[in-house]
């Protein structure tokens, strides 16, 4: 399973239907709307262009951050950071049946989203980073190893770092 | 009715339940949260506290510009600009029963937010203002004046503007 964030500061000018459809030619299953500096409207708009794409070519679409934006373009999901809406208020909002990706720097971040109906962790980045600037430090693999421990179910780990340690 | 706009560019340091209170006290019977520059998760604490306050009080609560805020708070209503949510998506996502207001500078934008499920427009400035950055030039009163007359049904109309013209 490959998961491919659309951002238009990794973009380097490419629409992000063109970063998309090259994405889904690579192989991704999932694609990630991410735009944190596009208005409302804008972010609505790309994100219909990327559900239409995506059901066309049978990949799940998932929103960054914004569960209303989810909701609206008929999402597959959300991804939540720390600083967006909680996990439990996110499921509530988006109901049984869609994904809600959570990202957790930490077990206590790791279980308050478990207990709160995530779907999956983000967790990261395992290595330094330089591709996201508030990625955090890295937290290496111990994070990794516990949860795999304490969980019995599978969380999918999506690791927003560099592929190799610096 | 005086629907007041909690906002932090405005509030002097003030906190947003400091400036909450003191204007019900002052006879609002709709409070407004709009904060562009913090978080969600900052918005959301900003409004569970909000709506506590304000249903103690017996005041309308507006979230100005994010659905997904509004309906985890259980807010009142939305109040949406032209780079938000377009209206006949939030009124899907609201329900038929929370309030949907828009902001509307032209004749056209006003047709489309009605039709969408407007339950309110906020026409303005009337007169040029320079306490709202994003306000965009004085509309007059002649949109206002065509506003009635298109209009049967009574439509709220807010004015962010000086009291008085320059």
């Amino acid at each position: 399973m490959l998961h491919v964030l659309t951002d238009r500061e990794w973009s380097r000018g490419r629409d992000m239907l063109s970063v998309a459809t090259a994405a889904l030619d690579g192989g991704a299953t999932i694609i990630q709307l991410r735009d944190k500096t596009a208005s409302t409207r804008v972010l609505i708009e790309e994100g219909l262009a990327l559900r239409a794409l995506t059901r066309e070519r049978g990949a799940l679409l998932i929103v960054n951050g914004r569960v209303d934006v989810a909701l609206a373009i008929e999402a597959d999901g959300v991804h939540v950071g720390q600083d967006d809406m909680p996990a439990a208020l996110a499921r509530r909002l988006l109901g049984p049946h869609r994904i809600l990706g959570v990202s957790a720097a930490t077990m206590e971040e790791a279980e308050v989203a478990v207990a709160g109906g995530a779907d999956y962790l983000g967790v990261g980045p395992i290595f330094p980073t330089r591709g996201k600037a508030d990625a955090g430090p890295a937290t290496g693999v111990q994070l990794l190893t516990e949860l795999a421990r304490r969980y019995a179910t599978p969380l999918v780990k999506v690791c927003l770092a560099s592929l190799a340690p610096r």
